[in-house]
């Protein structure tokens, strides 16, 4: 983990995927791991709507001052998230998860439950980012390590999953 | 299956997936896939390229006569196949999946070995279309079959996923 | 004019845009650009949708035997002119419109009244494709002209502009 | 002007859209529009590459204290502005000016003289977005007021563009 992953002076962007129809471990894994990317001051991206993991994430992200979320939305009629700063309409439908995977430095998928997470993490290891699985399961692991070995890595809890992060940029 | 999936009157289009680089079993499904969609009078539709499952598959179809390619590609400076009759240029990159399986009946992947074609699937099941995973291996045909259980159907051959889209339509 | 635009062996695609509301003659021009483009073995492609210059243009090209249409359509939502033989769903809303230019060899304006088709002709000459602006007024293709000199043609009938578009094809 | 044109508890979000080859007049109005906008305290919308009228709207928002400013990118291989904090890489290529619009309360195009900015102005009114043309000519600014009297604005100065914003918002 020698060369870092980005050279810009921006403030580096992570991307919180999952679903949005979420239980509640990963609701509550969203929520930390929003407050605990905030506190290093880093910007979160999310799909930005109001449910789910895009909603918990950018809700523990605005418990911090001086935090940033940005939501990624599918189209002008999704509902936004109140915990969201700077809305993003695509008018892409799911489409948008493109866009989500290419403008940040490292993805976190709490969960593979959802076919759009899934889709986002194949994406997002197309595009040759650094994905973290958080909370998922074995067989999860196992398709996307068999993948893209170099860019797959399982995280127990949120505070891994932001240690991990933290060695990675 | 007693409701068919589709109700226009234009000829079904059958989505075929797979990755660029693809390996011997694979290209030889893809052709034969490509040949029997053909022979039903359905319209192939691939990724565009000239290479692996998508050039295959359409390689497959033109020797039928009569029958028709449609190639939906990421950008106006990749090769197009010489057995693509319509290049749609989508200059989306890799969010042109979603094109390919919004404008599909029915989506076959042959393999799941690439990044690409796993995204397919997962935004494919996102918008509720029918997935034929062909030749895939368990642990993947497992993962999606989770994710949208009517949905995701696995085929051992072209002529298996063939009679499949045709109980399907 | 003796470079061609265009080396594939495909056959030519040409895309007819205009307003979904047009007028009567805006509607007679493009059937009748529809019906000769069929004639000359070419593709045509439109927005896809059941009305306006998109739906006349497809219907012209139906009334010959062996013509091709293709509809670029905007989601799946739009209901599909009944004139077009494969439908692209795009999910991308007004984006689309770059599908549309990117994928046609050529470019017919029927009409610049309505803000889709003017995005459309900008979209075109930002992709250096020729345009061939059809009926319109002297203000739209002085507009244009100005923009992009060498790519902006002027017709004053259908069969003015497949003259033109044979001579640069 | 009675209804403002949004509710949301959002900062209003302000595109400015320009030419990447742009004039000395463009540059200085592009930089004071930045300036003002970011006074305002409202955020910064540009394509988001090194260059033009975005490259000079991003710098003048960044000489303000406290200013936001988000890029929306055609790619991941484009250069960025280092005057923007937050950089959307979209990998739609021209397709992402849509986004752009549907992103922005209130578009602002610095000078008509690019394909890519009059196509940013079609998509905005197909939108039913307000755009305001600042140092646009007048068959420019005629050619847009046909196509939507009620939503297109206007002005000589950046000072009457942002006043003109303010009564809008």
């Amino acid at each position: 983990m020698k060369r870092p992953i980005r050279q810009s002076t921006r403030k580096p962007v992570i991307g919180v995927m999952g679903p949005a129809k979420a239980g509640i471990r990963e609701l509550a894994d969203a929520k930390s791991l929003g407050e605990l990317i905030a506190r290093q001051g880093w910007v979160l991206l999310t799909g930005g709507r109001a449910s789910g993991v895009m909603d918990a994430a950018s809700e523990g992200a605005k418990s911090v001052p001086g935090s940033l979320t940005i939501g990624v939305l599918p189209d002008g009629k999704a509902r936004v998230s109140r915990f969201v700063d700077v809305a993003i309409v695509t008018d892409l439908g799911q489409a948008r998860n493109n866009v989500n995977v290419m403008s940040s430095d490292v993805i976190v998928a709490c969960g593979l439950g959802g076919t759009g997470t899934v889709s986002e993490v194949a994406l997002a290891l197309k595009a040759k980012k650094t994905v973290i699985l958080l909370g998922a399961d074995m067989a999860g692991v196992a398709l996307f390590k068999n993948l893209a070995p170099h860019l797959v890595h399982a995280a127990a809890s949120p505070e891994e999953a932001v240690k991990l992060i933290g060695d990675l940029l």
